[in-house]
């Protein structure tokens, strides 16, 4: 495909002057056209060095309004970002809505650059690939769009320009020793160029291919390129806002076929307070040995916690905790997301709390407000919820192959206990402010919820990432069951 | 001082357990009320290896809420972090209003444990405990409230409890080295604490010694302190809410003795377009030079830009930016806080977005917010804004001392000049959106601008963070003015 590029496209002087100045007002037309309808814009550049993407960027950085995007120059992970799933540090500079990201370098160095220096395992390379072809059509699904732009030398010129670059002062000093090696290993670095555009030429963030041996043609076409995504994005969200999307009926009831988890749970199973206490200890005594475990291997853990109000979400976290070394875990409650979360994909808030290496993650509710509060609520359409059950499925096997250990709990209780504990609430001094409004408006809510929870659990118990679900009318059986839970996932993954 | 302290006080356990349970439930109380109440907690805790601290934490985490706090434990900095002003890492994990954050040893350990292993030059110990003497006086001025408790235990209490430790399979992996250094050289790492302990006592934020020998008197101290801290802090909100500070009539005209900085601009000052292209040119090469040597010295630079609406800051930004390498600088444009931003202290989002070692940042408008917009709109109290003077010039002291290139940038224009501006933008399809009601509105309070601006001018140019005032009627000159001045600052500084 590379090697078939018509490298000899270009441009006289007078043609390129006679273009570009029209494009560069398109530009900063387009751009503050989806400023105003809240369109995130994503550019990656990518490319052989000395391929013209820093002219590129600096011509786009003229015309655009600076305060509407952000350019990230990617340079390899530091030690704390290599703590997380690569993806990570992408995630946590995405462009919020409206702005534009400009990405020099990428997520791509992970298949490309890496490979050439053998930092990746040639093995990981088509999983790498399919994570990033999940993350693109996520952020794709969610409303951004994402241009990518491959700029292609060929061996001639790139020697060329490599040589002129290190006789000029001013720009020497930026060529890396890596440049010159692009340039010894031409050709493998084009095969695996070549691999990566197909394997990642996506519907929802095609690659373009840029011929870069005649600058005022690259020029030309990378900014015709991204005009007229941006454009055919904008007409996108013309003709969405134009046609409203059919709403369909809260679902009050499981379909026939549909399986009924919540009430094959035996809500009767009771512990004695001698059998909570010895059990209770032992488990806490367990996960602490194990918690020298997972800091010696690296370990990280995310335990989240999802279950309808007052069914002792709290008390389980506390016990859970209690006899932990606190520098080594953390609690992350997760409500509405404030302004800054409201701007990013919803997943974004998740990946931001993510506990690092040997660390333990406890999330107080999670992700799966997509498909519970937010799909019943109506903040989310039927066509986002329904699509988060697959990304999530994906982010999860994202955390799991990223060596994870996940474990997911709802805390299930009747109504009728919920009802008690409601009135409990209310009477007692110290914990009247656990109470809100809220709280009853979702108890009216049950029947939608008790069907939003049962298709959660069923499309999103994977192998890899099962949910367990807590017998929570007592207490103490709930307790023991999550702590007892938790080491047995943390012992077998270990 | 610590030498004197007496050890030997101890607790019965009947003692301990008739008081512990009413100072817990008091704890989770007065949470709850300073979360309502929107006041930050910030607990840190300092002290002997086996000290207790653990211990401490665990207990706290037992009774509070856990939606309502964060525990940080604190490690070296990572490479990352060393790119920045040491403070940076603690202000980035300040809670949020309302919110406890528990400091698991903190910026403390950078004039102790830092100086014990020769990891501090001495000379910049006095500096150090100085910016972290301002760093929590400034804290305490927002609201928060903050208890410092250094936990001390004795040499042979210290070696028993390290040799205990070690010799249990559930701890002994937790014991680092270091904490053996402290038992090896006890006497002189106390003498650094005392030192420590004296200097960074401060009426914003006392330490309180607690006698740490025996665990049970230890933990009833600590909690007994921090829950009088939280009382007397409520006591002080309810106090405030009951008398209303009176608001100063807006000054309109500056005094007879205040200095009229802006009248003194010569606004006629005038660049041809040959000068204009001939001097941005040179400077624009000079900046590209000079780029390398930044890189290379691992030097910051922040060049913000305050100035009237439609001065001039966006093209003079272009200008600056537009021959520079895309990867080494980032514009970065400030207009209202977002609800995450106005839960901290109105410095935190500054903090944040402090260019790296090496990189160059770009603030389109500033921390010098607060002492105009906010001090003209009320969105600070007069005592809030007076204060900030000070606040500000201790901020690009730390800068400064942290070998940052600070350039500050107000861009003068005359009034007239301003309305034949908003009269263009007015008429001109390309620059409508520029131009919003805002703009007519801060127009109207030109005066109050005025003084504000001059007495900014006045009370923060400092002889380490001068501003310059551009003269910007003629917009060449005063790109040519603001190119000139940062590669002069720049090339000084080197």
């Amino acid at each position: 495909m590379l090697e078939t590029l018509d490298l000899s496209h270009c441009l006289s002087k007078e043609a390129y002057q006679q273009q570009v100045e029209g494009l560069m007002l398109d530009l900063a037309n387009l751009q503050r056209q989806c400023w105003q309808a809240s369109i995130p814009v994503i550019v990656v550049l990518e490319g052989w060095a000395a391929s013209g993407k820093g002219d590129y960027v600096r011509s786009l950085v003229e015309y655009m309004d600076p305060r509407g995007f952000i350019v990230h120059p990617v340079w390899p992970p530091t030690e704390q970002e290599q703590q997380f799933p690569f993806l990570r540090r992408f995630w946590l500079r995405l462009p919020p809505q409206g702005k534009v990201g400009i990405f020099y370098h990428s997520w791509y160095t992970r298949v490309l650059e890496d490979r050439l220096f053998d930092r990746i395992d040639p093995a990981q390379v088509p999983q790498t690939i399919q994570q990033i072809n999940a993350f693109e059509r996520q952020l794709h699904d969610d409303g951004a769009v994402i241009i990518k732009l491959w700029m292609h030398v060929s061996k001639e010129k790139l020697r060329k320009r490599l040589k002129k670059a290190a006789k000029d002062e001013l720009h020497a000093w930026r060529i890396r020793p890596e440049d010159w090696q692009q340039a010894k290993h031409y050709n493998q670095y084009r095969q695996l160029a070549e691999e990566m555009l197909i394997y990642s030429s996506t519907g929802a963030a095609p690659w373009t291919l840029v011929e870069a041996d005649c600058r005022r043609w690259a020029s030309i076409k990378s900014l015709t390129t991204l005009t007229a995504a941006l454009r055919s994005r904008l007409e996108r969200a013309q003709l969405q806002q134009a046609t409203t999307e059919p709403q369909l009926p809260a679902q009050t009831k499981l379909a026939p076929m549909e399986p009924d988890w919540l009430s094959k749970v035996d809500l009767t199973q009771k512990l004695s307070e001698v059998d909570y206490h010895r059990r209770l200890g032992e488990a806490q005594i367990d996960l602490l040995k194990l918690q020298r475990q997972l800091d010696r291997d690296r370990r990280p853990v995310l335990i989240l916690f999802e279950g309808w109000d007052a069914a002792g979400k709290g008390g389980a976290i506390k016990r859970l905790t209690s006899q932990l070394d606190p520098r080594s875990f953390a609690v992350h409650p997760f409500s509405a997301p404030n302004t800054e979360e409201q701007q990013q994909h919803y997943l974004w808030r998740f990946w931001r709390r993510l506990p690092a290496r040997g660390a333990i993650g406890i999330f107080d509710r999670s992700w799966y407000g997509r498909v519970l509060v937010e799909r019943i609520e109506g903040f989310a359409s039927d066509r986002e919820w329904q699509r988060a059950y697959g990304e999530i499925n994906e982010f999860e096997a994202q955390l799991v192959t990223a060596d994870y250990i996940l474990v997911k709990f709802w805390l299930h209780i009747s109504a009728d206990e919920q009802l008690q504990r409601f009135e409990e609430r209310k009477d007692s001094p110290f914990k009247q402010y656990k109470l809100t409004d809220e709280d009853w408006r979702n108890r009216e809510q049950w029947p939608l919820y008790e069907v939003a929870v049962n298709q959660m659990l069923q499309r999103t118990s994977t192998a890899i990432a099962p949910w367990t679900i807590v017998a929570g009318n007592d207490k103490r059986f709930a307790r023991v069951q999550v702590l007892e839970t938790v080491t047995q996932a943390i012992a077998a993954a270990l």
